[in-house]
């Protein structure tokens, strides 16, 4: 009988193999904000079927009002084993600036990095990279006699915009995905390129595009400036004030529902070595900014925000353009901690911004989502089990962190699907994700496998 | 012998044919602020230097830096006729925004307007339909007699740019071009579609761009938001600040050399219709802007001002990007009026934008151009003279104006030939230049040349 140690064997053997594949999955451009790259979703999404049908497994791509999702069944060798969901997702964000890359971000290719190979494409980290860790992993527990537990796969295409068809998906299709004890999502982050992590916290998202019209069209800022408000003017007004001198958030109520962080927790964020310079260092900085006061892992881990993701208005051509213009729009993101309500905080956020309206504004506001933050409990089985064999891959104990990114679907299982969520990923801070040159590290494409394989077994003893 | 009926009778005669001319050239896409045009601006300029050649004028295309710059010379019949320098601009506005023109921008066309037919293209009024009224009313004088003064032109292909090229080429040329008496631009606006108007005050203009860099590259906002400042909310931060609440320029020393408007000129502004209401209207308006308690008139004549022609960062495309952006980036630009001096004033706006700049900012300043406010004197014959040709035209008493935009021109011909300019222009505020379907009318097309035709035989008496 095939032990563990003969599946992480098959691991290694397969990994050439196993990179072509994700080469492959890299190659299609899956970006779903842009209507342009439908038709490269639904091929993601088909490819992705036809990986699990090739181990065997059922697998089905099932339409939504947007992207498809790709929904499979694997049955465990043993009749009693547990069941967990796997999700992942196979879209990606859009690759712009394009110039900015040293390559076609869908042109894969392995390259040197400051700490060994590295997988470069768009999507390498976030999130195909991710997910195809899973799937080589039953890949070798199905050389090796079977997988140890039943497994449901859910690869969703709208990760990136919010994952709109998402909650509705999961009403219909309730009692085939609420089979399984427990989900398993690889989205998230090591701590560091040696230390393994388990993600307990993630901050909500809520994101609102705000577009300010004044005048009926563009105007000659010579022969109309002066007595037309300009739309510019009165969009930064609204941004300037959203943040105090100490870097709070001004919009009333927003603090509520932000904790204090507890003292275990926080004892095990001061254990954990983390150098505050060099992390600024790596992107260009010398200086913490934000709320006046508050560190790094802090704020990204516990602290809420308010970001402007992008600003436009007027002409933004080469030279310069005497023009007034008639339109400026920014697109808004809150980051969310604790007990914050994403959608009383976009309610305060709307009424906000129509206060600061100069005469004759019009606002449009256009919604990108809304999610709260969301905490797995530390007492939980599965999540020892988990931590114990990420520690043996590793060797070195995993740590128990937070992300400041969200994770819409994390949230949808527990309200959804009464689920709980292991969120373990093999993500490095220095992937570059959503930026150029996005990048994955080949080490946590080959030992995240390895580490699946692991906690598959454990979670089955 | 010809009489000036002969010349008029021409010019009306000559219509259909005029206008095919001027289709002709509006055809070019003389888009002077992107290098991809520059071919296109070489055409236009060689385009209006065979036009003066058909009139048996020399003319050539002379290289600038730039974009080149046509000069012609024209004697009159009479040895001791004055000499008038006539200046207008080939290069136009980008038409941008594309979607929001009813046909191609550079397919002219007569369509039906409120007031009567009106030519559509880009460039219609600003400056190609302008120029060639002066050109078709020196046609109508070749083919009775010939002209009544000399004439030299100067057509440039950079005025939409801030005119880099053109103070070296006056310097280059002096000799030449200070031969004039007087200047004569077409690039300005009647008083309304009936009454004609000489502009006596032109406002300044200053432009500077201001690009602000934060982090080394583009991060995930989730990932990284919090301590990383956002150079959206900096660029934001400073735009707010440039206005109080009065809607007054805060930048230290702004108002200096701002003018009190003198009582004889406030009369006559007093005096002439002005529909408050219908301006406003006219561009989806309901109340004044700007600076509080200053009507429309004030502030575009006579008042200056502070305006982001565009602002850009971060994600722009459809949907939503969770994105914290590297830079953020907006234009400028500063209307000036008296003796505001435009050089102090960009390093007051260069030193203001410093001063706000948070940790690890870094700003790079682009200059697009600066030139003072300029005023003719109410005691010159020549505005005499003019005043009542085109009061016969129009069978109105021409107005004495103030205009919002800047000709530099009209600087440079003051500062390095020691010229006075007569800025005579038949466009309409409604003309939408600079704007999508920018037009002229028939009428000011028609009207303009034979106003020409009358201005240059009464400075000739």
């Amino acid at each position: 009988m095939a032990t563990i140690d003969d599946v992480l064997n098959a691991i290694d053997a397969n990994l050439p193999a196993s990179t072509q594949r994700l080469f492959d999955l890299l190659s299609i451009p899956s970006v779903s904000t842009d209507p342009a790259f439908t038709q490269q979703c639904l091929r993601a999404a088909n490819w992705l079927a036809d990986e699990l049908k090739g181990l065997g497994y059922t697998a089905e791509v099932r339409e939504t009002p947007g992207h498809p999702i790709v929904v499979g069944h694997a049955r465990a060798k043993r009749k009693d084993a547990p069941h967990v969901l796997f999700y992942g997702h196979y879209d990606v964000q859009p690759p712009d600036p394009l110039e900015l890359w040293e390559a076609d971000p869908f042109a894969p290719r392995l390259a040197d990095g400051k700490e060994g190979k590295e997988i470069v494409a768009r999507g390498s980290s976030d999130d195909k990279g991710q997910l195809m860790t899973f799937v080589e992993a039953c890949r070798a527990f199905e050389a090796n006699g079977g997988l140890p537990c039943n497994v449901t796969f859910l690869f969703e295409g709208e990760e990136e915009t919010g994952s709109p068809s998402l909650p509705d998906f999961l009403a219909k299709h309730k009692d085939e995905l609420s089979q399984p004890d427990i989900a398993l999502v690889c989205d998230t982050s090591m701590w560091n390129a040696k230390t393994p992590a388990i993600t307990v916290m993630l901050r909500g998202l809520a994101q609102e595009e705000v577009v300010i019209r004044i005048a009926s069209h563009d105007l000659h800022s010579g022969m109309f400036g002066g007595p037309v408000n300009n739309p510019v003017h009165a969009l930064s007004k609204i941004i300037a004030d959203l943040h105090d001198e100490e870097g709070k958030v001004t919009l009333p109520g927003f603090y509520a529902g932000v904790p204090e962080i507890p003292e275990d927790i926080a004892e095990q964020w001061r254990n954990l070595e983390f150098d505050e310079s060099q992390w600024l260092a790596d992107i260009g900085l010398t200086r913490v900014g934000g709320e006046k006061g508050k560190g790094v892992m802090e704020q990204i881990w516990a602290r809420p925000t308010c970001d402007v993701n992008g600003i436009v208005g007027g002409y933004t051509g080469k030279g310069s353009k005497t023009v007034l213009p008639a339109q400026a729009s920014a697109k808004f993101s809150f980051r969310l901690v604790g007990q914050q309500n994403a959608k009383a905080i976009l309610e305060s956020f709307r009424a906000f911004v129509r206060e600061r309206l100069p005469a004759d504004a019009k606002v449009e506001f256009i919604n990108h989502g809304a999610s709260n933050a969301l905490q797995l409990p530390f007492s939980s089985e599965a999540l020892s089990r988990a931590r114990r064999a990420l520690t043996e891959e590793w060797r070195k104990d995993a740590a128990l962190t937070g992300c400041g990114g969200s994770i819409p679907i994390v949230g949808a299982f527990k309200r959804d699907l009464n689920m709980d969520t292991l969120m373990i990923g093999f993500a490095l801070d220095d992937d570059r994700i959503h930026s150029p040159n996005e990048k994955y590290s080949y080490t946590s494409f080959h030992k995240g496998a390895r580490s699946w394989a692991r906690v598959l077994d454990a979670l089955a003893r």
